[in-house]
């Protein structure tokens, strides 16, 4: 019963009930489960373990937030314009967590599953691999954190606590140290990697773990953004900049412009 | 040192430290919080009791997932066109979360902190308001769960447990009992002004309360577009809308168009 | 044939041709229409005259663009982080474009359609009312050009070349000299106002001409993301803000926190 | 004066005057050019002649609907959900065109631009290089129109009569034969890729043409918007889908689940 193409395995409603993924709503996931064991068992339609929820806890608490990035002044931004909409402005937020920063995360766990797939993988291979293709290693490096990413040490030694096999967080060091013996220049594993690694362990595929980078970005959001409610600096920031930019447009046109012939309407079609 | 109107108490970020709300954050917060204990402090500014968490959490978890509804299907299709975004997906997802459906969250927590300013808060005489002036009471009635939420039953009884003070929830109680009163149909509390009330009971302003609501969605999105990945339906429910669709547009205007005088070139301004 | 409920006016597509509102798009629509007559004909299911398509494409030339406003910051901002995906920066920016600013062209709308809806409309009476509920007048005022926005004055002298009805706009003259004559202050018809009236003269209910304002600013958009790929400031005003912020987050909880009892265990769940 | 680094050529305001690009808002640009053209002048940063802006309004009528595309249908769900904030759902639909369909524009205009870049342009090697690396061929091929997009032909007719250089659709159509000639199988030009060589023909980076292809589809968001609004779809076909849909959630654990041991508390950490 149903169309065979258009099932799912998440959730289900009824007058009387609310499934989701198999299971009753209200009486077996409400009050049982954290949010976050929740958002572990919408994905992977399995419940965690008490470690693998203390590692997958650990990393969201990570990556929830890292200061006034572009992402969040995008947010409150966004809310001084439109604050109608409070999921206008958590969107905006989360538009800019792309490749370049929560991207990471994903590239990561990308880049060690290839690595793992090997037979037997080698680290010291795919690194020099890169290295010679030209490309940098994702999850080495932070433009901040340059000497140690002060959340790193703290995301292994909560994996080494829980118990569970981390063969990612075990590579990642691998790949680490032979990059450092490859070029001499020694790149700490920076917080989005160390996460992206962590949740490639706990089993989900690389595709998926940018997802939790925005969940855990959406907490801080929130509160980026309860705050802006109270104490705004979008205005203020939109008025700052405005006075402190330097205004290039010219008059005459530009260097490299086509110029325009004499008798030339295109700017009065209607004129 | 920094601009007075540029401040903020969430997040900084040096080369040695992450700090957060003033915590450190990997020796202060990672592994010592949960994810949805981090959301409240990021937000409260100030760490829940266990019988908050327990509340904070359950209501977190009743609005994570509610089946196939506008906004997994916009997030899905989203998926479909640009999958090389998955920031664009979740961001397209809670774009659809608006007043129609989360909406309510919020409504229910403005409505329940007007009256509750009230000396004595009296729900009768606001109840009565709210139907003189033909409005619906926010956190009333639901379009797929007529006679009762089944969340809501399990989220008082959690709130019971969590031995804190509930003045909001009791006071929907209260709201409900006196609407059935006064019309003489029994509506249930929905799941979504319940959770509404659970938050303001924890201390946040009725103009945030959405931003959970938002929270819990994201990582049901998160949970559809995996499984979108794996098993898609986003390309097969365009296919099948295109083919059921019937075509209305007419080449002679529709009736109510002003029609065009004969030498009108309206149609042909570069032709 | 097809389902009666799922129907659509606007646009199909069968291998051998596209169809737009009944027309062929290759034949009839392609090389015959401007951009803005194809907007105009998509929504208001008609072709414009000469005339209306002037005062169409004045408005929407007239809020293409208003500088660094915090849409287009937020859009910049955006792109920083997720330049995989130009879409992302532009929804971004659009989602800046609410109530604050360009709800003004809708408010605007609605509100002389209501006044219009008189027998006979009363512009003086109108103004009054809002006066007397402490309300503003929208389409008044303007926070830069508090004299005379110096798209107004254009916008009507175009209006007035188009040789059309524009009953919108004549009301919102009166009602800003109702406004003058009952406050004794003189404050600008703004440019969002006028275009408001001003698609509201062509036709288009005030629910939809936000939407215009929306087309309008995504062309701004699009020059802003063009120059930020070249002459980048987003980094560059991240760093700057992170460098000029003052950080308030301290260790001891704020005034007002809830003291945590001292065997609470809330802060180490995991711990 | 200003900082040098935060700098735009594009627009400023003053109380007496906005300026774009130089030109007087107000007295230079109301009036005299069409939306397209203005969209043209921001983003070039030079005035288009007639020729240009005539294939330049042909790509972005040729692109502004394709129907109830996954992108329209994505901004209609949304408006069910958030009525409150028409640019949410635009925003929405805007996300959706990303590589699958409109990216096609930008990767045509990159590969036509690569080629050309070749001294000589080689169509025919530079065609034997992306089958031999298993690529498909940008701006070839189309799902539906699968013998002739008729967007194209009417898109090359209007740029010959347009009397300007279109070296990348010329290139466009020679790759069209050197894929057919080496592979045996005619493959259209897609009117996407049509319309991006047309951009590039115009002067355009290939970054940025997909913005073009986001203009042109947001005329089409707002007719559909509109038809939401007195029409609606949204609602139905979520109510649709609930029913037709097929549940795969199952109580016992899927196949490749992790069992859960006896002892396991994972599932009622607060139980």
């Amino acid at each position: 019963m149903g169309e065979d193409w258009l099932r799912t395995g998440i959730g289900r409603s009824t007058p009387d009930a609310i499934t989701v993924r198999g299971r009753d709503l209200a009486t077996e996931l409400m009050g049982r489960l954290t949010f976050s064991e929740m958002a572990f068992f919408l994905t992977a339609n399995r419940m965690p373990s008490p470690g693998e929820t203390r590692l997958f806890d650990a990393a969201l608490v990570s990556l929830a937030d890292h200061g006034l990035t572009p992402s969040v002044l995008a947010a409150r931004l966004t809310w001084t314009g439109a604050p109608e909409s409070l999921q206008g402005s958590v969107a905006a937020g989360l538009l800019g967590a792309g490749d370049v920063f929560l991207g990471v995360v994903e590239d990561t766990a990308r880049f060690l599953a290839a690595v793992l797939s090997g037979d037997p993988p080698d680290a010291e291979r795919a690194v020099a691999a890169e290295i010679a293709a030209g490309r940098r290693i994702p999850g080495l490096g932070h433009n901040v954190h340059k000497v140690e990413d002060p959340r790193t040490r703290r995301l292994y030694a909560i994996a080494a606590e829980a118990g569970i096999p981390t063969p990612y967080l075990d590579l990642l060091r691998d790949v680490a140290a032979a990059h450092a013996a490859a070029t001499g220049k020694v790149l700490p594993i920076n917080g989005a990697g160390a996460a992206g690694a962590a949740w490639a362990d706990l089993g989900f595929r690389p595709e998926i773990v940018r997802g939790f980078a925005l969940l855990a970005r959406t907490a801080g959001l929130i509160g980026h953004l309860a705050e802006e409610m109270t104490d705004p600096i979008g205005l203020r920031l939109w008025l700052d900049v405005e006075h402190r930019a330097t205004y290039t447009g010219s008059r005459p046109p530009d260097r490299g412009d086509t110029p325009r012939p004499p008798g030339d309407t295109a700017e009065s079609p209607n004129g």
